[in-house]
């Protein structure tokens, strides 16, 4: 599994498909053949390895995979019929397959007389699937909201200014975790009041390698002379009325994280439809008042509908506070 | 002045004037006599030790004093010339008398060719004298302002409602604090939104020993069966378009501290004047979104205009996150 771990590393780590290798055995424990997956659209990693084999040569072998083989077909066939017709006598998998359409693969491998054995080095299988296997299991991009604000809530004083709320050590914290993800969303009120760059920078302003999509969401005319018209990245555009399709959307792209920026609507709406998966909160030291604040109207009538959450890290950066959180499953 | 600190605190604790002791030696140190103060209107500490002594007995003797002697005539003559009368050669004393009118004693004492001595044990009077000498400093009671809000900064949801947001450990600190004041205070909005009993329990719902005089502040009718009209202490009204007016009041009555529990109006109405000490938010893990603000418009119209604090502290309180800051003073 070790070597199927490796293996699987020589994929692409962004994409649509997950990064998956594959070693056959032959009944002695010596291998046989090795394969990765390439891509959306190539041979998944258990037809590459045994494609490199004589017909009949994976007879009574052992496909030593990192994610449950699929049962499923896209643009390839099901891995599962792939190994049932080669003739192999054990499937040794890390990662059960979170995928709605894809999985299934384990059962009908044993229906065909198939010994299967799953969760061997799981924990390193998951860390080598990270962003793919999270918003695999939810079905669409991983969600973080992140917001900066004053102690009282507010994110720009009356006349709009908020620059800078909070200090140059929160701010590179933002910078690191936009890297982190595949897109950067912002609604077109923000693109209108704050024309931001949406890239993610080093403290001398420099770009970081990785920069994450920009996705811009609104019905406001976004003005030819905009900044993140610059970005690295191709920007993406949505009319906001349908978060989930939005997120379905982004999702077939293969984009698996969405990190959003604001304005108060766009994150306001989020948090109403229940589709934020972590909050990044940054609190500094100060009091503004007034009508700027980070989160408009949620949908929250009465005290009872609060919207719970749990506090996964605090901390001081800088000057400011930074608090992690996720919605509180009961 | 060991000596000196412990016959201060046979003195009231509480009230407009400070604890003050004074012992009289004798050139080769032994003690001729000891006093202290006992109150508003009563001999300060100086003059009660004089009086034990027959005419011309304290010549030449050294006085110890844990407060600058005082320079002013109030309800009783000035310690200093008492001193100086009586001819004292030296005066030792702790710390140094904070009040506008009643400061310069030393000055006068030293003016008189009195050896005068200051300093000595500094931070045990200072300790002493407690919130007197924090009042006494700042001309007015020490003002906390505190509120417990979302992390959206509202501390009510859309139809007032806002029981529970912040968990037991947290409402348990806030009695606790609210006994260490001399007052609490509220709008009556407040009053009529809530009505709070405004006194400081323990966990079980019983009194604590000490309970803050309640201050209720505005314009509004407090019916006759608010909660509070049943505090052990008599509340005082104030109808709020004076703010340095009702901490003079509170002052004159020797009421030291304040402690401010909202609503947003009164909160913010302090902050605009600027007239908060200490702010003491908690911070509960949930969000509300909407108009239930904890504090409204504080008259920061652009960002540069922003108050600026000092955060003192950052902990958890069960779920909760505190706060403790102070306005930053550049």
């Amino acid at each position: 599994m070790q070597r199927a771990l490796e293996l699987a590393t020589h994929g692409p780590a962004t994409g649509v498909n997950p990064q998956v290798g594959c070693v056959i055995l032959n009944a002695t424990g010596d291998t046989l053949a090795e394969g990765w997956h390439r891509g959306a659209g190539s041979r998944h990693a258990e037809v590459d390895a045994l494609s490199q084999l004589a017909p009949g040569a994976a007879h009574g072998s052992t496909a030593v995979v990192t994610l449950e083989p699929c049962n499923h077909v896209g643009r390839t066939g099901p891995c599962s019929l792939a190994l049932i017709e080669a003739g192999v006598a054990r499937v040794v998998y890390s990662v059960t397959d979170p995928g709605e359409q894809s999985c299934g693969g384990a059962k009908q491998l044993r229906a065909a007389g198939i010994e299967v054995q799953d969760g061997l080095l799981t924990e390193e299988g998951e860390a080598l699937l990270g962003d793919w296997l999270v918003a695999a299991r939810l079905g669409r991009p991983f969600v973080t909201l992140k917001w900066a604000s004053s102690l009282d809530g507010r994110a720009a004083a009356a006349d709009g200014s908020s620059r800078w709320i909070t200090g140059p050590d929160a701010r590179l914290d933002v910078h690191r975790r936009r890297a982190a993800c595949d897109t950067i969303l912002v609604g077109t009120g923000t693109v209108l009041t704050d024309d931001p760059a949406l890239t993610a920078r080093d403290a001398d302003g420099g770009l970081l390698a990785r920069q994450p999509v920009p996705v811009v969401v609104g019905r406001r005319e976004v003005p030819t002379s905009a900044a993140l018209l610059n970005h690295p990245q191709q920007p993406l555009f949505f009319d906001g009325l349908d978060l989930p399709g939005l997120l379905a959307n982004l999702h077939q792209r293969g984009l698996r994280s969405v990190f959003i920026e604001g304005g108060p609507t766009v994150a306001s709406a989020f948090v109403a439809a229940g589709l934020v998966d972590e909050y990044l909160i940054y609190l500094a030291p100060t009091l503004i008042g007034g009508p700027g604040l980070a989160l408009g109207d949620i949908g929250v009538a009465s005290i009872g509908e609060q919207r719970r959450l749990s506090v996964q890290s605090l901390d001081r950066l800088g000057d400011d506070i930074r608090v992690v959180a996720r919605p509180l499953t009961t």
